[in-house]
């Protein structure tokens, strides 16, 4: 009914965060994907299940995620639903219907085309829909 | 290798949220599920995709969710994986880890035999358990 590709948790760091949930929910630690995101200033380490799990951790504090982090501490950043392609259609979709978009048009992501919906249209969750594959 | 159950999301009404995530995600309105559960002090709506959003609304404010409301606001409130039967093993196996749970045995939730432990213990993320069925 619909897809919950991910969830964004934002971190200080990666690693203890990741040595945690390895042990939290039995994962494989050579399993754990990591990424660098120079254009986002984030690093990123993801654990996949039926959703993925995607620990952000900023690499500069300047960055949205850093701000986030420096104004809200860690924890509990975004949640992110998989959209059919072209994923415009989603976004003019909802913008028709009067949600608050923070961009007209998509942008590339570390992951694919994405969005954003403000959270004050999504019950205060800021929500990111990407592309499917 | 893991699989999240729900994500537990505290409104102040359910009902306005369910509309809005029902056009938000495309959700028929009436695939909705809802439950009262008198003896946790909430109504819960839940939205079933890959995972379950799940929606908690207090109907006593001096329960744990009502509390969480008045101090905190709405917004995301704890992530729920899977574990194995008997969920014991998972509660016992985490404590020996050193993780803090939040109680020594496993009580019945809505929707099967849950614990909890405490977000000192994952990341500042509220993390509950269920009896995979």
């Amino acid at each position: 009914m619909f897809r919950l590709d991910h969830i964004g948790v934002v971190v200080e760091k990666l690693e203890p965060m990741v040595e945690l949930y390895c042990r939290l929910l039995n994962y494989p630690p050579d399993k754990v994907e990591y990424h660098d995101v120079p254009s986002e200033g984030v690093r990123v380490a993801m654990l996949k299940g039926n959703t993925i799990l995607e620990f952000l951790q900023p690499t500069d504090p300047d960055s949205g995620i850093g701000k986030f982090l420096a104004k809200r501490g860690a924890g509990f950043h975004h949640f992110c639903y998989g959209a059919d392609a072209p994923v415009e259609n989603k976004l003019a979709e909802l913008k028709a219907n009067g949600f608050a978009v923070l961009s007209d048009e998509p942008r590339q992501g570390a992951e694919g085309r994405v969005f954003f919906v403000h959270p004050k249209s999504a019950g205060g969750i800021l929500t990111e829909f990407v592309e499917n594959e």
